[in-house]
């Protein structure tokens, strides 16, 4: 699709090139791009969150791992790309995988060949995912329905059409006349900057609310079903993802509207048994608090039970 | 009590005196004093929410009504002072009761003793209201519970130690140990810049939240009740209030804790039968559009439905 931004590309030779970001730290304001040439250029740029979203930090990882072969130190720069966000497992998934390159033939050709091939098996699990949460959600909002969404797990947050918004841009692709509801998700505003940007720029109709509108979008059948992301879940089922997820679950299930989750199979851990075991990350005040010394409670994630989500959605199938 | 603002006071005599406002559009970063000599400045600072809260507007229309007998057009003056904002339902209840002090007794003295009852009566209903509050809370936090609360319905928006938060105020005196979460309230952040503000500095424990965190904090057993204001209630007892008070009465009946409402009569509005008949302000998308032409939906409140309260507490008792 001609209308996805174009965020993390490969630009020149594989020895040689390098990968270009586009930075999201300016959006929706400013259009601009990070051009990276080293491994710490990289490095900065995830830590910042500039490429941000579990697959699309394992991208730019790939891509890195070329860069760190064309700096000449590749075990020391990929070790040192791996510490720039050490919650991310694509991450660690992806440097690893390219490291299976089997250094005898680790000419940067091959390396950038394993990077594209990373990418575009994500844009196939993107579009995967849209195939199965697609005729769900049409069940529910038919031809001209509403569809409530958080954060970003779209195309910024992946190597193709997201994950949740999957179905969105299949939906438009095929003529569906889809309201979506875009949540503005405090406190980093991922929904406001980032959802809205991406979908409004795809042409699809996308209105921003704020976090706590979404139970009078309900009540007013506005939409029909919700859908968001994930970052881990847990071998029962229970999901954690972006702050303010589990207030749309119970919200939905009181309006007995549908609650999905949509992400790939390689966000279930099945090492860990149910959702009150997955460690939830405590970000600083500093990003709620109007005045220094006010206390904050500021958890990066919230974990929906199994039992309130509808059916989680993967490249596989609905489960 | 001593350690709430004083933001809304009469200075010097009744003839040549003036109203003194804390300039709430400049919290929590300056306490800033807006001395008002004139309607006129009045009428600016309503209209700017330097002054905001229904109670509080009535008290600061009161004593303005002072300030138009000595500018000498008491008629024109309180009849412009009426359109500061003309959906708060005290700004004309106060001009009203003014304009019963008899023209032929109408001195300056006169006109600021009845301000100032108005301004007591506010008080003395606030102090009823947390009575009847305190117990319905205690029963339900006991000792050292939490309280969830939405925006600002506190001593800043009233003339004393306000409706939602007058039972904190008395738990605190009392040697009660509440924990007190304040929603930030977006989009206006009423209770990141108000709440928590009048709160801390009262010193009782307050921790800041955002809106889509409300739901965590009651699965984490963090709270025990919620309680918040209203702007105007129905016959059948639909509240209207801050938007997202609604969100947090369904995620109270979701987790099995009490809702509680707390406001005046002078809430009520027995003219309309239900919440469906209580219009709602849509305000400007500007408030929370990150880039122009990002299509929002805004409404400044919500409908909270009887049957979703737990109890709705005013000065007279609990209904």
């Amino acid at each position: 699709m001609n209308t996805l931004p174009t965020h993390i590309e490969w630009i020149g030779p594989a020895d040689g090139g390098h990968l270009r970001l586009l930075d999201q730290t300016k959006l929706p304001g400013q259009v601009t791009y990070l051009d990276c040439r080293s491994v710490q250029d990289v490095w900065d740029a995830i830590k910042r969150l500039s490429v941000r979203g579990a697959p699309a930090i394992g991208i730019a990882a790939a891509y890195s791992c070329v860069i760190a072969h064309n700096e000449g130190d590749f075990e020391k720069l990929t070790a040192h790309l791996a510490t720039s966000r050490p919650t991310a497992v694509n991450l660690f998934w992806a440097i690893e995988r390219m490291k299976r390159v089997p250094p005898e033939v680790r000419t940067p050709e091959k390396l950038l060949a394993e990077a594209m091939a990373i990418h575009e098996e994500d844009r196939a699990m993107c579009q995967a995912i849209g195939e199965h949460a697609l005729p769900l959600l049409q069940e529910a909002c038919g031809e001209s329905g509403g569809v409530l969404t958080h954060c970003n797990a779209g195309a910024l947050a992946t190597g193709g059409i997201g994950t949740a918004t999957a179905a969105m841009y299949l939906a438009q692709q095929r003529g569906l006349k889809w309201s979506i509801y875009a949540d503005e998700t405090r406190p980093l505003l991922q929904g406001a900057r980032l959802t809205a940007w991406e979908l409004s720029r795809a042409g699809i109709d996308v209105t921003l609310i704020c976090d706590d509108m979404a139970a009078t979008v309900m009540r007013r059948g506005k939409v029909q079903a919700v859908i968001t992301g994930a970052d881990r879940i847990a071998a029962n089922g229970d999901a954690a993802n972006k702050i303010g997820t589990y207030n749309l679950a119970v919200l939905a299930r009181h309006h007995g509207i549908p609650f999905y989750v949509a992400a790939p199979t390689s966000t279930f851990d099945r090492s860990i048994p149910d959702g009150s075991h997955i460690p939830i990350e405590q970000r600083d005040g500093s990003e709620i608090a109007q005045l220094p010394g006010v206390k904050t409670f500021n958890p990066a994630f919230d974990v929906t039970p199994r039992e309130l989500i509808t059916a989680i959605i993967t490249e596989q199938g609905v489960e």
